[in-house]
């Protein structure tokens, strides 16, 4: 490990601390390209949905007008959905309106849900739709169970607008998917609290 | 691999996933414990600041008063900020008011922003504060280059109010503070869109 500030004298950390700001200023000048990216949140970890909202939260904040459409969760998001509300026309949100997948027992009805969730999600996509950004939750569980074909997906996600950014969660992310993704981050669980013993709590879980 | 929805009968399918759903109900039932948490977002990847973010956003949907105290960034937070704004009293923003740590080169100063962001972390920790929820932004980075000591830090974390969750955020989180933690979190980067040269977004990175 390197030395920290504090083991460093004053004269020697303002040197280092100019050279990091001048290399990082060189390396921000090399990025000009602006355009819409594929964000992926995936991982067995918390924090993919929770990520995806916080940038939701921050696009807002810029006067972005966003969709967010779920494609499995539902009766669990309902701390998001209120707090989305403040932001009024801002925001389209549509949540499919079931539990998660393994409290259905119907795999047509699952199907049929993520379809008709699906076609929302197009709307999004299409180059008049308006949306800044659209968030796609849980949209990888959807295509890992089947229940949407990646084949389907992905000409309407290259199509979309070119300044439209578009957040992908949920675990298994294919790998197609993947390959066409701009930004992939993976969330790893290092320590959960279900562990020992404490139960799913408001404002952490939902 | 197990065999997705898609390859499986309707009937075996309805089965497997009833029998999850009495699986998932039986592990709810052993967790009754409510508290406050330590929730600890780190690793080199993306979301760690977001899906803290994504807790505030969801606490404040549920009503809940939220303090965020950030410890280095400044500049680059507007997304957050103006978004919080719409919810008026319900959240308390602080921030050091500086950049990142190398774009400042002078340790004394960093020193002392540390220090004054730290006394207004320890203020939304007390039994009085009123507060639900504290995310301390980039605490880790803080503690990391040794501005601040954990020493100092961990007594005032633990005597907080017993239901109130804390967030910290940022890289390489110290080992006995991930010991005390309940719900630790690594973000990976698996692929990041500046290695093709595109440039830090509205929405996306501040």
């Amino acid at each position: 490990m390197s030395d920290t500030p504090k083991q460093r004298d004053p004269e020697r950390h303002a040197e280092k601390m100019a050279k990091k700001a001048r290399a990082r200023e060189k390396i921000m000048a090399t990025k000009q390209i602006e355009k819409g990216l594929i964000i992926v949140n995936t991982g067995k970890g918390k924090g993919k949905s929770t990520a995806g909202f916080g940038m939701v939260l921050r696009a807002l904040g810029h006067g972005m007008k966003v969709a967010v459409i779920q494609f499995i969760k539902g009766s669990r998001d309902i701390g998001e959905k209120k707090a989305l509300q403040a932001f009024g026309d801002q925001v389209h949100f549509f949540a499919c309106g079931e539990g998660f997948t393994w409290e259905t027992q119907n795999i047509e009805k699952d199907r049929a849900l993520a379809a008709k969730t699906w076609a929302e999600a197009e709307k999004a996509l299409l180059p008049d739709s308006g949306f800044d950004m659209v968030m796609l939750d849980e949209l990888n569980v959807v295509l890992k169970y089947g229940y949407l074909d990646l084949d389907e997906v992905m000409p309407a996600l290259l199509a979309r607008p070119a300044m439209q950014h578009v957040i992908i969660t949920g675990r298994n992310a294919p790998e197609a998917l993947v390959e066409h993704a701009d930004l992939v981050t993976e969330m790893t669980l290092v320590k959960h609290p279900f562990r020992s013993g404490v139960k799913a709590q408001k404002g952490v879980e939902f």
